[in-house]
């Protein structure tokens, strides 16, 4: 409504893409640990930003890392940032980042992907989306209140870290430090780090966990020639394959005994939510280039790939995998695969009942080679609660300035924030997503639409004002 | 006898490993086009040798070969030699080869590799046994009843190589070239370039073929985030460890229909064989690491390696095979695997039963994706008959220098070359190793021992006259 544009256009359009070209700008790449200095530049940038709109900084100490190759390095600090507080508000904590995915020319860019560049309503750029895109959409969207003289209707904090695509490093931690502190007060987490579904703008109330299993198998004590021993040999990949194969059906079902077992039923309020996704099966068909999918229809896809447990098979280390051929019988191989998992399964029944359901397999082919399955620490799985202040404040933003209702979606994949927020500090944690879901974060020609960036900025404005009646 | 001895002690022990250290300091390497000119050198040093011994020596064009590149190489020539023919004697012709495998201090080598060193009885060097040592006590052989005065029993023709461990480029097409010509008097072909199974001297009169296939899945345009697609994407790595799945049971034993309906059936005569062999079953387990094959008995062991088909499957091309994680859905995966046929099984048939068998096994799946399945042409699986001459020449010549019965072996292997000439040129063939089971052909700190070489030059003398005595 009028209001929102009221307080939108006092942040001139022309200064927010500037800031972000700005912002963009700076290579703050966390790949490489030896350039973690534009990354703490980049955080001083921002730091320095949240300063002059009055906001209280602190560069809070994140510890130090170890590197695989055994080296120690210090971590860039997090910025813990709050502006002036009334008790009588509810308080808002934002997550974001302001690092980025490395990007270069070679990699296929049309444009220099640390120069934002407007192309046909689209601003193209690295880290114009994920994250900074949406940081800056949070900062503008405090400023539009003051700019407007108008008190912001929540106390706002913001956790802005530099480490988010390399696995947050020291994050988690610190949340724990700080959680009779810096989050006491917190009512409400709110993360920005995601994408729409579709068209239609969305919030996101849950993300898949994930467990990574290692399926070693030693037999010989040296690979063997395959014309030599072959047919003698109980053949370590012969047990991997067995083994791998008696994971999942071709439907894709997990064939482990009891592990769906804690999978949440399927609620009709639940059911309802995926009638209202546009999401167009025949068009992701054609972007995967699949001819059909493991379901049939547009609500079994996207139920199968966010709140139902999936199997991968990634590969297999240890035996032959370059062109051409080579006649060996490996030794010692090692199937990987990794297992989603959802609400409410939990990483170590599921590692529990994998490994007897390996050993088991295994048993039964009177092998004389070696079992060790191994599991990585899985990401748990997160749900949110939808009746919460925040979905409802979120839904009415999202009519408030889109005019539509949003879409409730999941991610697949893990976003382990979500569910580290949601644990650690015990507050509600809602995904609120304003990029679009073709804009291409990690990939080459990353963008945010001017459209998604400056209407993602109203609609945290009016998220601020929504939940705060709701308080 | 004495007679053998009287002739062998012509050439005196010393001449004959000098002139075995004079050749395996040639790093004759094949394995490096740009290095074929020590190849070359080798090749002339043989056709010196042979020359002073009044042979007729022809360096045969080998014509030219096709690099990986697509660069056009210049071959080696091939040595075809002969001695003064009598038309009334039998021919014997004499395969061997003078490259060597690559060896390098660094890979283990307790001396240098081209430095002939005589350690306890053994001479290690690359090349030792593998096969300039077999090669040079071919011709000592020959010496031998020069230097007596005495009139060699056979018309010997010899062909040498210098390329035999790249796969003896541009050898099968002169051998076609040379079937009316070089090949037309001879009546047996005899190859001394393999080993005995155990301590006892072996004749070896068959070996295996083998067909490589190449299972391609092809499914998504682009590979997958299994977060993101995972559960509703049929996965081609799921489809190829289901194919690869259905190949072989636990007992080894190949599940594809008909492939093994063309082995020739074991006769009590064949099955006597295996009772004389001293392999020793537990030594074997240790030497290969493994707490039990697949079979139970020495016989059986050697049966499943020897005349049995065998199925090994090598690793997957396309697929995550570095160390550590990585959560990706592959879009396109190749798994590789082998076939060792045996008579009378016929390569293209097994290749057409397996490319049937994949099929139906994929039609099963109802996946979406792609199924392609390559195979190289395979390699034919060979067997003489024991009832040729060369063999029982060669078991008497077994028994006048050793005093023992020869154990009847075969190879599990592919050796191309006793196939090729006995398809080629219609004659008898046959492999009469005096390598030793442990000599290391191919590894670090390859040798002959002293005792393998002279009495080996010493059987061949006496298999010369005890094939005349057939003829």
């Amino acid at each position: 409504d009028n209001f929102m544009t009221e307080l939108y256009t006092q942040i001139s359009l022309n200064t927010g893409i500037l800031r972000l070209k700005e912002w963009v700008a700076i290579k703050s790449d966390s790949g490489d640990h030896t350039k973690w200095g534009e990354v703490e530049t980049m955080l001083n940038m921002a730091a320095e930003r949240i300063k002059k709109m009055g906001g209280k900084v602190e560069l809070a100490d994140a510890g130090t890392h170890q590197l695989p190759s055994g080296e120690t390095v210090l971590l860039p600090p997090v910025i813990l940032a709050e502006f002036a507080k009334d008790p009588k508000k509810a308080t808002l904590c934002i997550y974001g980042h302001v690092d980025v995915q490395p990007a270069k020319m070679e990699d296929g860019w049309a444009t220099d992907p640390f120069n934002l560049t407007e192309i046909k309503g689209n601003l193209y750029g690295r880290g114009a989306t994920d994250n900074k895109g949406p940081v800056l959409a949070w900062l503008h969207a405090v400023e539009s209140y003051q700019a407007t003289k108008k008190e912001i209707p929540v106390n706002i904090k913001l956790i802005i870290e530099g480490l988010e695509e390399v696995g947050s490093y020291g994050l988690f931690k610190l949340i724990k430090k700080r959680r009779d502190s810096f989050f006491a007060d917190v009512d409400f987490i709110v993360i920005s780090d995601n994408v729409w579904a579709t068209t239609t703008p969305a919030l996101t109330y849950g993300t898949r966990g994930s467990s990574y299993f290692f399926v070693e198998i030693e037999g010989p004590k040296l690979d063997l020639h395959s014309g030599v021993y072959g047919g003698s040999i109980q053949e370590p990949m012969a047990d991997l394959i067995a083994l791998l194969g008696s994971l999942l059906d071709h439907t894709g079902k997990i064939q482990v005994v009891g592990v769906s077992d804690d999978v949440t039923p399927l609620t009709e309020d639940e059911r309802k939510l995926y009638d209202n996704i546009s999401f167009d099966l025949e068009e992701m068909k054609n972007v995967v280039g699949v001819k059909h999918f493991l379901q049939d229809t547009k609500e079994e896809v996207l139920m199968a790939r966010w709140r139902y447990p999936s199997l991968s098979i990634h590969g297999v280390e240890g035996a032959f995998s370059d062109p051409g051929s080579k006649t060996i019988i490996p030794r010692k191989v090692t199937g990987k695969f990794s297992i989603r998992q959802v609400p409410n399964m939990d990483p170590p029944d599921v590692e529990r009942k994998v490994k007897e359901h390996l050993e088991q397999v295994f048993s039964t082919l009177n092998s004389p080679n070696r079992l060790k399955v191994t599991a990585t620490v899985g990401a748990k799985p997160w749900v949110a609660n939808l009746q919460d202040s925040q979905y409802v404040a979120g839904q009415k933003a999202v009519k408030d300035v889109f005019g539509v209702e949003p879409e409730f979606i999941r991610e697949g994949s893990t976003i382990p924030i979500a569910q580290t927020f949601q644990e650690e500090t015990g507050k509600s944690v809602m995904m609120l997503p304003i990029s679009g879901h073709d804009d291409g974060e990690h990939s080459q020609n990353e963008k945010i639409s001017r459209y998604n960036y400056i209407e993602g900025t109203k609609l945290f404005a009016a998220y601020f004002y929504e939940l705060s009646l709701l308080h």
